[in-house]
Order: structure tokens, then sequence, then C-alpha cells
């Protein structure tokens, strides 16, 4: 099974790679658009028996490894 | 509108940083997984008149700053 996780920061934590591409969009002439923020993405292959297992495994991952859960919040989808 | 973006590496392309989460999910004990990517992800608010507009709009924004079409692939998706 696939597993695609989004890790994102919590609302209200400040986002400074987001801000600098905001000025790097009006840099280059862009409009009409706000509040961007920039997350990181995960790809995984994994071995599991069905998709609650798959997920329980990820979430786990996620708690201890991909995620700093004081700041960020994540999203996992499991796929076929 | 809110658009979501997910930025990967190309297939073929060496991912460092998926090898070194793979490193660090091996030495906590997990097992059972492979082929870790790591990529980008993005979240934004854009105005535009219709989802086929924003695509558009956000189409350029990935090609002119926000994924290196060289090595990366992108996703977008327009909710709401």
């Amino acid at each position: 099974m696939k597993a695609m996780i989004k890790v994102t920061l919590k609302n209200g934590v400040l986002d400074p790679q987001g801000k600098a591409i905001m000025g790097s969009l009006n840099s280059l002439g862009f409009e009409g658009y706000d509040n961007v923020r920039q997350g990181k993405y995960f790809e995984l292959d994994i071995d599991a028996d069905n998709k609650a297992a798959a997920q329980a495994k990820v979430k786990d991952m996620c708690e201890k490894l991909l995620a700093n859960t004081v700041i960020e919040n994540y999203e996992i989808e499991i796929a076929g």
C-alpha cells in the first residue's frame, strides 16, 4: 500500500517560508493570493494487512518522527 | 478559493532526504516500509472567477516559482 502524508504548521504558528514565497510571488507580478503556507509532504510504500493497520503504522511514524506535533498537524491518506 | 499544491521529485531523481528518513525510521524500530520520498506542500488562498481560472493561475506559480520542473512534478487541487 502507498501512504501519502501532509504535514502542515498549525494555525497561529508563524510561517517565515510562506512569507518569503509571498514576497517572491509579488516580485514576479502575481496578484490575488493570500495566506501562503508551506508544509512537508511524504510518500512511502507500506506493508500491512489492511488499510486500518497501515494507517495506524503511519500515524505512529508521524508522531515519532515525521511531524513535530507541538507546532504541526498531519494528515494521512492510504491508497490501494 | 483554496489551492493545495504537492511538489514531488520525479521518478529516478535521487532523494537523500527520503533516504535519511528511512534510516531514522529503521533506528526507531519500524519495519515493512520502503521508498520513502520527501516532497513539499503548499497551501494558499486565491481570488479567481472560477476553478479553471484558479487552476491556471496556480499552474503559472508552480512553473515560475514553486516547482523546479527539471526534477520535480507538481499536482494542484483547488477547493471551495
